[in-house]
């Protein structure tokens, strides 16, 4: 794993590093590389105008807990260029890339402060890092053009949200102005995130779920109690509801009245039912954008997401993706898999400047760990739990869910928390885990991902000493007690 | 790991399995012994009238959070008798054990409701566990022997000190009536949350401790943390301080009054310096119960508690030894340990019990994982942090001391977390971690326990794929970041 092993050579060549993308991925990786290496001419091309943002934190900055946009930037431009000697271009977009001549095409485009208009340039490439990212997938529902229907993943679009609220003093308690009642399309981590900010802001919200459940990674156990939780804080629950289109109010059948109007959204159509609403979210996945890489023959993976081998290369030498374009190895499975989340753009990043510099280094697997608030819950998941793909794995899933207490029984505070873990009955093998409760569910998920890089059983996970003090544990950690049941379960007592 | 390939037989024997000692290792034994075999005899001998308590908790209690004593007790000795089935003797003391003829010797003592006195008994054995514990030291000060000298092992102890404050209403606000000004000798766990629970009733503390440093087994990195922090809330610390002795009014310089008098502590002398205090406490550390044994002819090791094999058994063939008079093997350093805490005793007897069942059972290693709560801190550690220590068990150690935040940047609330991470030079090799902040140490110290276990290098730990999300961890878990500096560290840069 220390990487010295590896053959890939050092780069070389007299062309640039070019890099696709000044996000996560591709500032990670120009960043790492400049520092091991700052003889090295690295130019990133960002099409818009933020770079190295938090997108994660979009939900926060809507709901108020975050002012600004700008605090959601790690580092801002200036500090690349200057501190750290990266030819960053924002508002240029490449748009072709040709693996033959080793070169992009990029388009300048206007920026506010320059008016010399869009420009195409040709630029040579030695080593090309594309990092592209991913966006929201906009379904072709009735209406999806409507004023008022969103869609989030842009950090642009969370500041036309916030208006289209009327919100402007800041704070999360702060009544939206403009809008009463909100329909989001989806229930996973930006649905939820999202129901939390509207909430926050008076919005009475319909969230429309098309499955049984929401958040379907998570495994129905975990989702119960999370719908239970949106259904206390009031969130009005549609599962099982497929969406078929949003009404402007000239199309509905309300009266008409002077500030009727056909451009803006006013009902929500689901289920045959008719709601309505001043405002849609849509947020129902994303797509990685490997157009570009497409047309110039860059294979992507059966997750549609751009394939690539154990440090980040891509089919065509010296073509390397990263982030939430790219595929990462899942470490329980062994197979390629596609989940666009932060630290894996992050890590994939920094790897590849580090094998770029002369050192190779995997990117390293992913377990599919992830965690989100909804609410007063803390909700995490890590490897693989749906049952149907364990078994499409090669498989033998057996799981437990059970309720135990986050502190001591006689110390004041604690609250239950429910884990479900999953292992493999024939190998024993702890295959994935969900923890959802009012605390202590984050950090506790990242025992079980260790677990699962680590590729323990299920007895060496109930025999791992984990720490006690009352505040802050029961004797025995829940996730204990889910390894000593489910443990049961695998190995029959006296057999 | 699963136990059945081991060569311990099932208990056969006609006599029934008797446990001295009715606290963690001995009733975990004997519930999970007749759950899996009902028909089996088994007879717990406990010299108290507490069984199966909390001692984690009595800081708790003494601080006014957990409001009564039997709050601290998991399950009521009734329960064990009539549920469980277990012939559980309160008030019996085991003053002999023949390991030739394979009985105890036992005494009866005087119980509140039984006027019938101390009465001797025998009682022969098939199978043995010893259970009993450990105590608090009681060094040989001067003055140990005056009232309001308290040492903090036993359940009586903590309601002792309680009425010596002068205690009654209940609530962790609730001022002393009888003291103003306490002495606490050792800077350990006993130590520090005493501090803690003598503060929240309004005392003066003064904390004494021979070393350089508070909670030695932390490392000096993370005790400096906790130290500014005591001192923060207003702990008059004393630091390489030998402690000489207590005194009473009448042995003081104080001018005597008609309260005067010669067997109440007034005073403590340290380093030379003799500080005015209205009570004592002394919590230097606990020595395993092991005399019992020894005299049987049962071996203890280096550590000075009882020898066993991974089975618990001692070198006396059916007789076992579990919880804080034993011995238990150190994940890291595959060597024989002493670190008497709740978990590894519920553990051991647990796995006791199964192999007396019939399924053979490995109590498991330990890793040393300990956390306290000191007033706002979490502080955390697990494996071998002391450098002599791990050169003395053939490492190199090489380590380094991070300070990273605990959610996203812009996410409000998030505080600065102190994680030192060591791991050995030659393998790369996790060696152990120390974690302290004012949230999320805990939890996230099981992460570096569980990479322990699994025997992760730093370059592993520094790829697995933890939990984010905004409100819970930076993109990098301090945990992560802490491997990656260190990694850094380990492997020179395009070396």
């Amino acid at each position: 794993m220390d990487g010295h092993t590896a053959d890939k050579p050092a780069v070389t060549d007299d062309h640039p590093v070019v890099i696709v993308g000044g996000d996560a991925a591709g500032m990670s990786a120009a960043s790492k590389l400049k520092r091991e290496r700052p003889d090295r001419e690295v130019i990133v091309f960002e099409k818009g105008d933020w770079v190295s943002y938090g997108a994660c934190g979009l939900p926060y900055y809507i709901k108020g807990e975050v002012e600004s946009l700008s605090d959601l930037v790690s580092i801002p431009p200036e500090k690349f260029r200057s501190e750290r000697g990266i030819d960053l271009r924002t508002n240029h977009e490449v748009v072709e890339i040709d693996t033959e001549s080793r070169e992009v095409t990029v388009e300048r485009h206007e920026e506010p402060d320059n008016e010399s208009g869009t420009e195409t340039i040709t630029q040579p490439y030695g080593t090309l890092l594309i990092a592209t990212g991913a966006r929201a997938v906009e379904p072709p529902f009735d209406g999806m053009e409507l004023d008022g229907v969103f869609t989030l993943h842009e950090m642009d679009a969370a500041k036309e949200i916030r208006e289209y609220l009327g919100l402007e003093t800041g704070g999360d308690s702060e009544a939206a102005v403009n809008a009463r009642s909100v329909a989001i399309v989806g229930g996973g981590y930006v649905g939820i995130e999202m129901a939390e900010a509207f909430a926050a802001h008076g919005l009475e919200v319909h969230l429309y779920e098309m499955l049984p459940h929401v958040l379907q990674p998570f495994g129905e156990e975990t989702a119960e109690v999370v719908e239970n939780h949106l259904d206390e804080q009031g969130i009005d629950l549609h599962l099982e509801t497929a969406v078929e289109g949003f009404l402007s109010a000239s199309e509905t059948d309300t009266v008409e009245t002077a500030e009727t109007d056909d451009k803006s959204v006013a009902a929500i159509e689901a289920g045959g039912q008719r709601m309505p609403v001043d405002m849609v979210l849509v947020g129902v996945g994303v797509v990685p954008n490997v157009e570009i890489a497409e047309t110039a023959g860059i294979e992507t993976g059966s997750t549609g997401a751009i394939a690539t081998d154990e440090y980040g290369e891509t089919n065509v030498e010296g073509v390397y993706a990263a982030g939430d374009c790219a595929e990462a190895r899942h470490v329980v499975t062994d197979e390629p898999d596609h989940v666009p989340l932060a630290l894996t753009a992050n890590r994939a990043g920094r790897a590849i400047g580090s094998t770029l510099a002369g050192e190779p280094t995997p990117v390293g697997p992913i377990a599919g760990t992830a965690v989100l608030k909804a609410f007063d819950l803390e909700v995490a998941r890590t490897g693989v739990i749906d049952p149907e793909r364990a078994r499409s794995n090669g498989f033998d899933p057996v799981s437990v869910t059970i309720s135990a207490p986050t502190r001591a029984h006689y110390y004041p505070g604690g609250v239950e928390l429910q884990v479900t873990l999953v292992a493999d009955a024939a190998s024993n093998r702890v295959l994935g885990a969900s923890i959802v409760g009012e605390e202590g569910a984050a950090k506790r998920i990242d025992t079980v991902a260790t677990a699962l890089s680590a590729e323990l059983t299920v007895p060496e996970l109930e025999k791992l000493d984990l720490s006690y003090a009352p505040p802050f544990s029961p004797v025995w950690d829940p996730v204990l007690t889910a390894a000593k049941v489910l443990n049961g379960k695998l190995e029959p007592s006296g057999g």
